[in-house]
């Protein structure tokens, strides 16, 4: 039995502490947003500036995103408490760094390159005809970037882009994978993902998973990462190449909650507390629907959990605006084909009149 | 989004809630045992002289045990918020009126007689021949019981006895099943339970359900019964004989926290909270295995989790003592029998000395 500590006070550190539970550990935030979803169920949660106390009173510390504090990160990482260690954190804090780091060890991603200004990026980005310019800082779920098309772009501020060839992919996925202090490495099944503006939608998996694994393998090792990693991928006529990875328990893991034999979050919390790793078995096909800017209708809520096999996953917060993660559906089915199809009846009850509406 | 409040703060509580998170609800404990596992992890809890401040509070009240603080349920079925009603504790305070409830609605049990007295309980023990004599007042796990055999028994104390001819059962078998209040009937596919000193040692499903889930939806009809609902069998040459009904979730149902498409307390807290309950399916053969009485060793831990598909459930419970449930261990395989293969494993990895030195 540990303390775990956990940075951030999201849904993900939520189901982190939840999945967690039975494993018979205390659970500590670090609330840098007052009372997030995570610091309602915790033993006990701390405000950023004490985040000394926070750190010392626990055995581990972990993050849930990436983008918090960096103080309490280094201070951790100083009393060799953080796991993941801080120098993923440190690749992702600068896209330039990650994709430096991914290609420098071998793994493909888009063809890129890094401007200086945002001139200079679209001078890059008209060379490869059609591309992604992104701010090489910060941004996620689609924040600071814009896609250049035929000369048409947004217009971003910022020091420094990367500027991404756009690769025309047949579909994008993913793979949750976790590794343990003795190197061993597990994986869930990789999932198909279907992302719009930028933002996750749903997913499902089995795909078959090409190359995923020994690319995650690969990258885990080279950092000596311990914990749970998301790697995202785009997949054209077979070939995978990397988007982005992240070094934490992952959105596109959430149908791992169910017909799993474990969860990216149960994976993680072993991983991190140094006890055995699981290879997960994926029981059914399986799902996950993310519930984005709309609080469910009764009808809706009813309609969902009426069918067989589904859950929904409430996160508790206040405001519900667009965009934003409100919940999650989980859905299994025998097979991928009856899958598909009730992923389809879900996204027409959440978003009744079109998911665009909501994003 | 309710307010949902549990009297009792143990195991089954704390399940309860750490399964129910996932639907928004807050939950509230009524803890009769100072903090108990339930209370560490619920949005507050309540001493046993605030129940009328913490049924106040809740938008519906559920219990956890049967045997808890009278004024409490009382308090909260005057108040229309007591799900299941009381009804089923009435019957369960007596096995004599469980006993007549079940034989008067049609529903087989072993034979039996009401004793005043204990040399009138051993008069009639020794017309059957062979019996159990069970105090009729309270007791579970095995406590208030002894076996009449050939004139062989333990004395008991009590005022009321109940005299059940023995039943040379094949094998002992539950069902869990839920009702909610539109009536809707669900069961999770019956167990095959192993008890051992009159306590629940482990299970696996699934076994045929003969006629169990008739029996379930009968008697759960007949109280117009609100929640999930535990029942024990006898099964002797195919014929099924009840032992007794839990009017709560059930410890034979948490193997349904692995390998279901709904676990037990997801199913009752839909039930009570008024949201649609879920047949559930049984995604492989699934089994749970108590630990009692002992604290699991690092390597006893490490064993069990490096097996494939295992989770073990920590209870937090500070002390551990000789009969007493401390966690559980779930795990799941492809068939039955690679599934009591591992059991079988298990067993010998919690008890090494045997389970004899346990219980």
């Amino acid at each position: 039995m540990m303390n775990v500590g956990i940075i951030g006070s999201g849904q993900l550190g939520y189901m982190m502490i939840n999945e967690g539970r039975r494993l018979g550990n205390k659970y500590f935030v670090l609330d840098s947003n007052g009372v997030g979803p995570a610091s309602l169920i915790a033993d006990a949660h701390f405000s950023v500036d004490q985040y000394k106390e926070f750190v010392d009173k626990c055995d581990v510390v972990t993050y849930e995103f990436e983008h918090v504090l960096e103080e309490a990160l280094l201070y951790a990482e100083d009393q060799h408490k953080l796991k993941p260690s801080i120098r993923p954190v440190e690749l992702k804090k600068d896209r330039s760094l990650e994709k430096d780091y991914l290609t420098g060890i071998g793994l493909k991603v888009a063809n890129y390159r890094v401007a200086h200004s945002f001139s200079e990026a679209v001078r890059y980005a008209k060379d490869f005809g059609k591309a992604m310019i992104k701010n090489s800082f910060g941004g996620y779920d689609g924040k600071g970037q814009t896609i250049y098309d035929n000369g048409n772009y947004e217009e971003l501020k910022g020091e420094k882009f990367v500027v991404e060839e756009f690769v025309d992919f047949d579909y994008e996925a993913s793979i949750i994978a976790s590794r343990s202090e003795d190197k061993s490495f597990r994986y869930h099944d990789p999932s198909f993902n279907y992302n719009r503006n930028a933002i996750f939608i749903y997913n499902y998996a089995p795909i078959m998973p090409a190359n995923m694994p020994d690319i995650a393998k690969k990258l885990m090792d080279s950092l000596d990462y311990v914990g749970v990693m998301g790697i995202e991928f785009y997949v054209k006529n077979g070939e995978v190449i990397i988007n982005e990875f992240a070094p934490r328990v992952h959105n596109s893991g959430h149908h791992t909650l169910l017909g799993s034999s474990i969860s990216q979050f149960e994976e993680h919390v072993r991983a991190i507390t140094g006890i055995p790793i699981s290879q997960p078995i994926l029981y059914r096909p399986s799902s996950s629907i993310n519930i984005l800017g709309t609080k469910l209708s009764t009808d809706a809520w009813n309609s969902i959990l009426s069918m067989s096999s589904t859950q929904i996953y409430w996160y508790g917060k206040e405001e519900i605006r667009r965009r934003r993660k409100v919940g999650h559906v989980n859905v299994t089915a025998g097979t991928v084909e009856a899958l598909i199809d009730k992923i389809g009846k879900i996204m027409e009850i959440i978003y009744p009149d079109g998911i665009e509406n909501y994003i």
